[in-house]
């Protein structure tokens, strides 16, 4: 099944107690991108670049299968950057330089043949951009989900929230929901947020896992416990391409199935964390993500069944 | 099979959001033995009150086949007594007051026919008189559990780890692994923990769940997600207990049954926590229980088996 895919494709340069980067591949749009791209090869993508982005880069999308027809490439214009330092625990970052270049002015245009899409995946980007790619649309997906985070929800809450209203899944992190719903309970966020319009919320918890909330449901995933997180860079945007990739290859929106995109997005982001940037994702083979399916089942099974008889 | 319990037996006064309560029974052994005697009913408390502790309550545990020969009741003294006050979003709390009392002198005597067996856990305690009932046992206990807090890092951490290197299972919080070990990474700190003595460790994660350590083995359990926690005094401790209550009941300590023995503790826990101190312990039924653990069932399967073929 077609999955349109927007998101942000840059340069990263980023700063880890393991090391540091020179410019490199990065942005929301291309992690996304390459995880879906390991289960679905009718992919497109809507972004936006420089002239000083590598053609070797867009090869490899057009090697797996990523229509780049919605790509813009702007003459004499510079690919957003970000540089950004994690902290000894990797549990914070600073941004040391944000440029916006092309992305300043990004105004999303769907190719005509890509405005039926059978699933459509917002990377987190301006509230506003999202809005407009779903406006393009002739018909309305199977399923719709949107990333985003708290800078949005600082400048542009009313515009964020028409957006929210239009997709049938949000997938955030536990900080922004509790900033979007002012709410701390987990539960009680989710609640709220559902109320905005999503019918299904994942909520991410990093190394402690996601949670998925649809009607009175829930399920928890973990996340594997690794012992070095070496660059945790684009690992939610991995975990949502993961999971959106499953998710339109198996052409399945259902609760069960969507537990089993979140195992699979959780086990793609357990790679991309363990390198710099995109470099797990480049190599990964479906052995190995078989691999590292079984370990999340030996994770988490357990059998109680006899035992409250 | 035989569960000897050492901890304390208090008088705590709690403030959380939801309100506060004034003087109410408390302390690690208390929440521990109230836990475990849901499985196990030839259970024995190592402990000490004044004698201002209820007998009200002395009954409710003889009611329950604690047996409370090794509980010493000090004459013209008082139970300790330890007043907090909870954080509005519940996770971190202020003590107000710390009273030790009859705790300060604590001399535990095992007596003689409890001195064989079956399983012993050692509550949250000075390491000194954790070591002290290990020395009172004329045989080694099929699992010695213990559990430990920062506190005795920082003053007693010598005795501490002599005490650790004589147990097979220590129970702690992720903050506490990681004083302890000096590791950030849980996984780093469960083996360096595990070269302390212990063969299997517990880590728990609070909201977040817990993991257990064995060799190469690790097994994640979620915490069931709760839209509002009234009190979190004891819930380790009941973890704990439920914990040692059901592997001492299913006498058997592989790591399979560990996984069941943290799903029931992790079930107890989760009603705990849903009203002041031990009023949840004291009500829970079997029915209960057993609709909690079906709640975690419900909560953490998925079956990915057929998609990575």
């Amino acid at each position: 099944m077609s999955l349109l895919t927007v998101g942000s494709i840059a340069f990263d340069k980023i700063e880890t107690p393991f090391g540091k980067t020179e410019k490199i591949v990065g942005g929301a749009g291309t992690y996304i991108a390459l995880a879906a791209s390991l289960y679905n090869n009718n992919q497109t993508v809507i972004s936006i670049v420089g002239e000083d982005f590598p053609e070797e880069m867009l090869n490899e999308f057009r090697n797996r299968k990523i229509n780049l027809d919605g790509l813009q490439i702007i003459k004499g214009e510079k690919t957003f950057f970000w540089s950004g330092k994690y902290s000894k625990d990797m549990n914070s970052r600073t941004t040391l330089a944000t440029e916006l270049n092309v992305l300043e002015h990004f105004n999303p245009i769907v190719p005509e043949k890509h405005q039926i899409t059978d699933y459509l995946m917002l990377g987190n980007l301006s509230p506003v951009v999202q809005f407009k790619v779903i406006e393009q649309l002739k018909v309305r997906p199977k399923l719709i989900a949107m990333d985003t985070m708290n800078f949005w929800m600082d400048i542009s809450l009313d515009q964020l929230k028409k957006t929210i209203s239009m997709v049938d899944l949000i997938i955030i992190n536990d900080e922004e929901a509790r900033q979007l719903s002012n709410e701390y309970s987990l539960i009680s966020a989710a609640k709220t947020i559902r109320k905005m319009g999503p019918k299904f919320v994942i909520i991410k918890k990093g190394e402690h896992g996601a949670l998925l909330f649809y009607e009175e449901n829930i399920f928890h995933a973990p996340a594997l416990p690794l012992e070095e997180v070496f660059d945790p860079t684009g690992a939610g945007d991995t975990f949502a391409g993961g999971f959106m990739g499953y998710i339109s290859s198996t052409d399945n929106i259902s609760f069960e199935n969507m537990k089993s995109a979140i195992i699979h997005g959780s086990a793609l982001a357990s790679y991309c964390v363990e390198d710099f940037g995109i470099k797990q994702l480049q190599k990964i083979t479906k052995k190995d993500l078989e691999n590292r399916i079984c370990q999340f089942v030996e994770l988490t099974k357990f059998n109680v069944i006899d035992s409250v008889k």
